[in-house]
């Protein structure tokens, strides 16, 4: 791609639920002035393209931000680079805009690093530090101490299945509190370049490098996941995609394995539910094979309200909130922003779905 | 001092309350071949010296781990360096072997950075993603969404009240989650000498070398502080000892200081409960000046059960437990190993309570 510093002959249509982000396009107009930039407001559900004048108005339009409103290829024959506002993409594979066109599409991946991995700290560190316990004693007005056996994390290890943007902030903020770093990936990563991670991340946060993690463990079989359970973990961390090699990865042979080092690991997932096998995790909390569980998502979810996952001792449960953030939208436009750059520069966009593997 | 690497001539006594640190024991011998090292077990109320047979006991020991338990000047001639369990020292102040002697008196000053912080940051951030809200939804077995206004901490600041050993293992975290850092210490630390912590911490973290703060504050008056609680912190760290300078240093006047900046900073405070105004904290919580405020240490303490502070709202009050860690026992025994290696290399010990200032 030729460089075109001043996105001369380009136009970009902002389509999000928040409302015209003014401060950003007028950075924008002076960065870039021969780039045109519109908004809409479209709602996350919204499918249908906001009704405007023109008929040709998506002719001239080349780049594009959206969650799933999107015009067809005809409409938009100019169009170069679609930017979601989501961190996966699989929601639009089945578009013909996706399928049958080579338009560059861009995920947000990178937007939830922060908030997800502030979860996974939070909830790991009110376990250890007895934090459900004082809050109950507090709404009773009881000032009175419990349980006094907190294991601080310096000296721990955590381990991160899924060595993404959100397991390498959780291993960013882990390393300051002193804990070592066991990174499992689905392919090896034996080199320094093998091990960086070229997606977008806030500046300053996660590590793009792959420098973190003291221990590497990679692959699809059973036997190389327990060597990683086998680690001494004190944290195992589930942050991987949900596929059909992750349904149930977690289950009763790998609450031995965890149980075979220490009993006292905290599983946290902000995942998908069912890459952990429910009913064998509830056995494990109650038999006291890991020391407690942190869950984001759960199998089924919504979780009824007479399941028994909620009585389990030991478990830390929310609704799957863990992505939230006033910053998300903030976020994805440094995400155009820095791809616009690239863009601008001619350089190859981040975070591009790749078409062969659908992420 | 002149080194003696064998520590030839020297006995040590450790009085500890948890059992003879035998690992610990057989290390020092190996690097010290001519220590001798004697252990009694001593509870933290003990005052009274261990029997032991020989009424000479002490005239050869040369070195002491010990909280308040303490030979006379005139029973133990030749001791050259106690180690207290403490990170203070105020209890053994008016004590004639520190009045009247110059015997090393060293802190375990250090021994609370992993576990203070992690209860400083599991706190701010229980508050930011609302975990107080799910946990009573979860004992009712509602998986529901609730308050989905979560800021996370990037691009936040957090400014400490004083940059000690806590302070400076708060600020790693923080910077770790990309948060900035505002330091206000009492004396200036213009240089980056002035800015380095010589006292003991674990490897790997703190601030040892000063170099986290943006910014630096500092100064007696009204007018310093202000200006720092100015600065636009979202967290504010209370993590200063309590003298007659810095009780009620926060009171209405700078609640208000916070609030002008915007109405939404968590006040922390792990130092002790009068450095801020009770009263003026309950005003402000309820009149909305600061978004919340945690609080491991509390004016009474303990809180009695039909105190107003319970009720206030955004406030999260825990029994005056930050300090809980079952590794504060191995965080004392490497401090005084630390100290031993310089002892025989007749470096200057770390820690040391400076007669003067008795801190």
């Amino acid at each position: 791609m030729a460089p075109n510093k001043t996105l001369k002959g380009h136009k970009l249509v902002i389509l999000t639920p928040w409302g015209p982000p003014v401060d950003f396009l007028d950075r924008l107009q002076k960065e870039y002035p021969d780039l045109k930039a519109e908004y809409h407001k479209r709602d996350w559900i919204d499918i249908a393209l906001p009704s405007v004048a023109d008929e040709g108005y998506w002719k001239d339009v080349t780049i594009l931000l959206t969650f799933q409103t999107l015009p067809t290829p005809e409409q938009a024959p100019n169009l170069e680079y679609v930017q979601l506002m989501s961190a996966g993409a699989n929601h639009i594979l089945d578009n013909p805009l996706f399928k049958d066109t080579d338009v560059n599409f861009c995920t947000a991946n990178g937007v939830h690093g922060p908030q997800i991995s502030e979860w996974v700290i939070s909830t790991y560190l009110s376990f250890s530090h007895h934090l459900p316990e004082y809050w109950d004693k507090q709404k009773e007005g009881r000032w009175q101490r419990g349980n006094m056996n907190v294991e601080d994390s310096y000296g721990k290890t955590v381990g991160i299945l899924g060595y993404g943007s959100i397991g390498r902030q959780v291993a960013r903020v882990s390393v300051a509190m002193g804990m070592k770093v066991h990174a499992y990936t689905l392919h090896p990563r034996p080199t320094p370049e093998s091990r960086r991670d070229e997606s977008w991340t806030p500046e300053g946060l996660g590590d793009p490098e792959g420098v973190l993690p003291s221990k590497w463990f990679s692959g699809e079989t059973t036997e190389k996941l327990h060597e990683f359970l086998a680690s001494g973990l004190d944290l195992l961390l589930i942050s991987t995609p949900l596929t059909d090699n992750t349904r149930h990865l977690i289950s009763a042979p790998e609450f031995k394995v965890l149980a075979a080092q220490k009993r006292t690991a905290l599983v946290s997932n902000i995942g998908r539910g069912p890459i952990i096998h429910t009913d064998d995790l509830i056995s494990a909390l109650n038999e006291g094979l890991i020391g407690g569980a942190a869950l984001d998502v759960t199998d089924p979810e919504p979780l009824p309200a007479n399941h028994p996952l909620w009585n389990t001792k030991n478990v830390i449960i929310t609704p799957h909130i863990s992505g939230a953030s006033v910053a998300y939208n903030q976020r994805v436009l440094a995400i155009l922003e820095y791809n616009l750059k690239r863009f601008s520069e001619g350089k190859e966009l981040t975070n591009r779905v790749n078409r062969k593997e659908g992420y």
